[in-house]
């Protein structure tokens, strides 16, 4: 008999977790096996809360709704950032909740600390013989989960801050005076996202003149004169620093970045503005910081068709997984082809990935610490190619309608 | 017989200046009239240095390097900030230049101060009889022209701004706590960037729900409490305000705001980051200010195709208009229809618009300073509509090859 399917977005926004959600519920439609599908607002919260929604009401046969929301950035469904006690009483609620639907499998689209969930949820159920398949969907723009290839949403994250990079390149071109751009990218402490910005090169364009990474331990003195040395060369120097830039004692350049999120994670941000002051005291010349923030990973007018179609394509063997019988399980891909460029799909036990960081190899960054290797780029260059179809309404990337998420009822400071 | 053509480009960047360009030399080509094509590279600098390029060998029967140069944003040509003195001995330079290259034809693609340089020159020529038609063909992302409907390049920046804040309202939408996110536009003394944000909302996004214009004074007072209701209505409240916010006294917001430029220009920054300060300390709850920066006005992958086209179309105007004996004028249009979407060319006498500055009417602001009007998104609606086919090359906007530009022989504090 049929059983019914449940699907979760958690953790932070990329441009392509809804085309994983589009790909997943999609294939599910059509599968005898299953019922009826529902998201949870919200994750895990939704679930205890019983915030649910239909998505066959949404989306069944509705081919171009579920093409939009495929192509709306961020979460459908919303997200959080809900962490698992791990005690049996938060486990049977869950569990409750679950059998209340009639749930058989259960999908969550997120990075480390949603397949942490995912890992202790499918210990639960087969410890305690529930028939709960538990499946994970990745997604991350930091691209640090280890056990894939390449992290769905980090190849238009990376698409976004190449593109950044050059138009900028374009605009500080212009004047005939010396000028120093920093951009900081995100990717907290893996320098991904960072070395992306390489892809900015093209012609005679060869903005960034610099790049620096976590990976390495990063000294203000040695910027100062790699920057001044660039300048010596060029007009206009344009450095993409990470946002999780450390000295060698380990800490982070931005001395802001003393916040913790729940998860004990270190919310970082300034380390190009700070960078910024360093320059205007110690060069003088002009000087700009930029942050792309929040933009870099929601710029649905600027993703990479490559990684909307395998985000899309790893919510469908997520679903064959679990129909399969597997759990604590997440989909994955392997690249066996660089060129062409070929992938293969699979599933990988949730624990490889689990709160682990796949940082960039040391050998990918160059010896002066400033810039990354051409094996960098040969692994980055698939995976930003082919532009989506976004659809346009009144001159504007026409998003799907998300006021499911819009809780008016919430006070402030409640 | 003959004679030749220069053109150069001034001011400060804009996605669609080189497509003013590539009308101006795609219809010149044509001409039998006109001989050579210069370019000026870094406007009157370049043309005072002997910085010319040949525009023919460039770009005369290659359509696709054409077309490329034409999607390309900042200015294939290069800028400069030069302020002409008004001296004989440096109209006598200009014009030994200009006559050295048989130059019967100069064009200038630029926005108030350069107006002004046009001004000036026709002037000059007019009274001594010298045989070379001087004629402007704006741009600026301002939107602050006078004597036009809508500035070229302001379309761009608009579709920017308003596919920016609706990329954060999805993003910042998937929590479900309480946030506030500050996006500064440019736009200087004038709010008409700031003002286009409002077509971020569609459907039940209602992103940004507070517009703040340099028009009216701006109070922090008022600012808070306006933060405050909305806080008690929604989740996330985004603001967006204008580079250019000054208090009831005239001043900048932005304390930093005290730099200025060549022309006498108070370059400003920075009045997010402030007001994200005084919401942290007077209301406590998660907040983030975006400052798109110069990526705005640099995004060739976000352009308008509306405006695209009439930048173009702007650049022929100017070259008929010279042929046709015209000088001292400059490039307009005029809104003949809103529904249908219908403009209509010509020119215009240059001092019109030179030095001037075109704000909002204030009708066009809601009573209560925080929102624009009706007429206000009439007037947008159609600028930012259409997407032009930029060329993609490796997953990445191809543009043109600007290594001329590239000075390399300048040495660093020289």
């Amino acid at each position: 008999m049929a059983k019914n399917m449940i699907i979760g977005q958690s953790g932070g926004p990329t441009a392509v977790i809804n085309s994983s959600l589009a790909g997943a519920i999609d294939y599910a439609f059509k599968q005898d096996e299953i019922g009826t599908v529902y998201g949870m607002i919200n994750g895990i919260e939704g679930l205890l809360e019983g915030n649910l929604l239909n998505l066959n009401d949404k989306f069944e046969n509705k081919p171009y709704e579920l093409n939009r929301m495929k192509l709306t950035p961020a979460m459908y469904l919303g997200s959080c950032r809900y962490k698992l006690k791990g005690d049996e009483e938060e486990y049977k609620k869950i569990i409750d909740a679950l059998e209340e639907k009639n749930i058989g499998y259960f999908f969550y689209i997120g990075g480390n600390d949603s397949m942490d969930t995912v890992s202790q949820l499918s210990k639960y159920t087969k410890k305690n013989g529930i028939d709960i398949k538990v499946v994970g969907i990745p997604k991350t723009i930091d691209n640090d989960l280890a056990g894939i290839d390449h992290s769905p949403g980090f190849g238009s994250a990376a698409k976004y801050i190449a593109s950044a990079v050059r138009a900028v390149a374009y605009d500080t071109s212009i004047y005939n005076v010396k000028s120093v751009h920093i951009i900081e990218a995100m990717g907290r402490n893996a320098g991904w996202l960072a070395a992306s910005s390489v892809l900015a090169r093209h012609g005679d364009t060869i903005a960034p003149h610099l790049i620096y990474l976590p990976e390495i331990p990063f000294s203000v003195d040695k910027f100062i004169s790699d920057v001044e040395k660039k300048l010596e060369e060029y007009n206009s120097v344009i450095a993409v620093v990470s946002e999780g830039l450390k000295d060698e004692n380990g800490n982070y350049i931005c001395a802001q970045g003393n916040t913790t999120d729940k998860f004990g994670h270190v919310m970082l941000s300034g380390t190009g503005a700070y960078l910024k002051t360093v320059v205007e005291e110690r060069i003088g010349c002009k000087v700009r910081a930029l942050e792309p923030s929040v933009l870099q990973r929601s710029a649905g007018h600027i993703t990479s068709l490559t990684d909307i179609d395998e985000a899309y394509n790893l919510g469908i063997i997520a679903v064959k997984a679990a129909l399969n019988g597997e759990s604590g399980v997440f989909s994955t891909l392997k690249r066996t082809s660089n060129l062409p460029y070929c992938v293969e799909y699979g599933t990988e036990d949730v624990d490889v990935v689990a709160n682990q960081e796949k940082t960039v190899p040391v050998e990918w960054i160059s010896k002066d610490g400033n810039d990354v290797t051409q094996e960098m780029i040969d692994y980055l260059n698939p995976l930003i190619k082919g532009i989506a179809q976004t659809p346009y309404r009144n001159g504007m990337p026409d998003y799907i309608d998300i006021s499911h998420l819009d809780i008016k009822k919430q006070k402030y400071k409640e």
